[in-house]
């Protein structure tokens, strides 16, 4: 091998950073009941016929002897949700297994109850593979669950977020004019999907006569009752543009609420009949929210969820939250 | 093997389909110049020292014979947008490099010039593998950009996410109160994401006196001129909730469009300064949307917009796209 390069460890690893992954957990019994689980993304199927799968563990691992020993051994692809269990396996511990509910299988393999899927194997090969060792197993049973997987990419956790062609919303093509906003346009893009849900919220808050404004400030009284109209004021997103006395006299006049004076001046507290309509709403919200997101796959919407949550954080705009500003004003005091 | 089980290969494809991977090409040419490339998303990383990778391709594959010759051969990990590339090189065909952008790397073998991370091998062992032979290959040299991978997962490709803990938005836990709308509600974080765009629009519409209904008016005016008040009103996203000709005149008093009757009764048409105004806030529009993605990584940037085309296709409510109906309304004359 005489061009063999000493690269470096840090460059390489971050070059081979750029194959995505999932991850596996493989665990196994050597025949004195010793028992082993590792985390391992060096994990890739090999055969159909026979049913083969392949993965690698470090010459340095505290595992090979049970590994090398062990006839049987056991991959489970992890879910997701479950990236706790790929911190766990991936630390050295006497025992892996202590407080995690555990099922035994074929040749008293541990085998962990949750993943997306698990394969029970049989050692077909052991190969030499540098620092490391090639495990190639035959696969004699395997199960799995329709859940979402989770993804190694970079040195950090990832979801997968399913990779669709530019879908073209409308009749149109979105590239018809230079000029237009296209529909790849992000600001039509999370104005639409606002829209989609809360068209589908505005329907409830009509059966109240309520209006998106109204509503969010009896969802700030729902939260903690009692708080001042300035503080009410200060929690809607463009606190400027409305009025609130006027809000907050149609809501008491109409009984969702009760104006009163108190120590630290105007006092408004939610009345019973405005904390029915608010939990009722509050209800349906939830279900339109379990509605749209089931017409999606459960990664989507994970991965959805997290994209928005990222991208608030990262463009932050000093917006108020509503409930957050509240919280702060009670600081102040 | 006496524990041999004959499994449904669709089944079993797809309990491995829960392992999510990225996507390879692999070239190599051997020693008389006959040259080939496969699709592989077998690869995966083996030792640190020696650098050692490896992959696998089926025997009945016809380009086994190359790559069983080849003394070397190059590992391209794809980027995120090269699906087509993937899709290229896993079809058979006469000569595969035909019309794309090819460099010549260590032992003659054809490279390509865009990847994630580029590996150059020489064949360090070849293993059985079942229906399939392992390659694994000692790493000579290596080019690596920060650029999004590809993902594959379930048979279909992927975008990769940055998996991220449930970030606290504001001070408050998200799951504070059990009554409250937490700050994991779809709604809510719709809500807030498309507020983070528009509160910098916004700053750009009052320059010129408009608010978000005027401003596409003009929008779509600008997409197509000369269009009826009824047209306009229908692309508005609460048609009803708008009186029309109060908004029209509005405009027409400002100087940003001229109303005339037509053969097909009032027509509505863009004047100078109300086109100068539309693309003026169009290119600020644009400008902050690179600015808000700019903020992001480029995978999350990428994978985001996929994810809410995907939510707004899956949801979609009906909601007039303000050009489609424009167009629609056209296409019904």
């Amino acid at each position: 091998m005489d061009e063999h390069r000493e690269f470096d460890a840090r460059e390489f690893r971050s070059a081979l950073g750029a194959f995505a992954t999932g991850v596996t957990v493989v665990t196994a019994a050597a025949p004195d009941g010793s028992r082993t689980g590792v985390t391992a993304n060096s994990f890739n199927s090999v055969s159909l016929d026979p049913p083969m799968i392949l993965w690698s563990l470090a010459r340095n691992s505290r595992s090979l002897a049970i590994f090398e020993r062990a006839a049987y051994w056991s991959v489970h692809i992890l879910a997701a949700d479950q990236d706790h269990l790929s911190n766990h396996f991936a630390k050295s511990g006497t025992d892996k297994f202590a407080g995690l509910e555990i099922e035994t299988g074929i040749g008293g393999v541990p085998l962990l109850k949750h993943y997306a899927t698990r394969l029970q194997c049989k050692t077909a090969f052991m190969y030499e593979g540098g620092d490391h060792v090639i495990f190639v197993g035959e696969v004699i049973s395997f199960d799995r669950r329709d859940v979402a997987p989770l993804v190694f990419h970079g040195g950090k956790y990832a979801l997968a977020a399913r990779k669709t062609e530019p879908a073209v919303l409308s009749g149109n093509s979105p590239r018809d004019s230079d000029i237009s906003f296209g529909e790849d346009f992000l600001g039509y893009l999370l104005w639409r999907a606002a829209q989609h849900f809360q068209s589908r919220v505005i329907v409830h808050l009509q059966q109240h006569g309520l209006n998106p404004e109204s509503f969010m400030v009896l969802a700030m009284l729902l939260h903690r009752d009692v708080r001042s109209p300035g503080e009410l004021a200060s929690g809607l997103p463009q606190p400027g543009a409305t009025n609130i006395d006027v809000l907050l006299d149609t809501l008491s006049a109409r009984g969702f609420l009760t104006l009163a004076n108190g120590q630290a001046g105007n006092e408004v507290r939610l009345s019973q009949s405005g904390r029915d309509a608010t939990l009722l709403i509050h209800a349906a919200s939830q279900a339109i929210e379990a509605d749209l997101l089931g017409r999606m796959e459960p990664g989507e919407a994970l991965a959805l969820k997290h994209l928005i949550r990222r991208f608030i954080v990262q463009t932050d705009t000093g917006l108020p939250h509503p409930w957050q500003s509240a919280t702060s004003s009670q600081e102040q005091e």
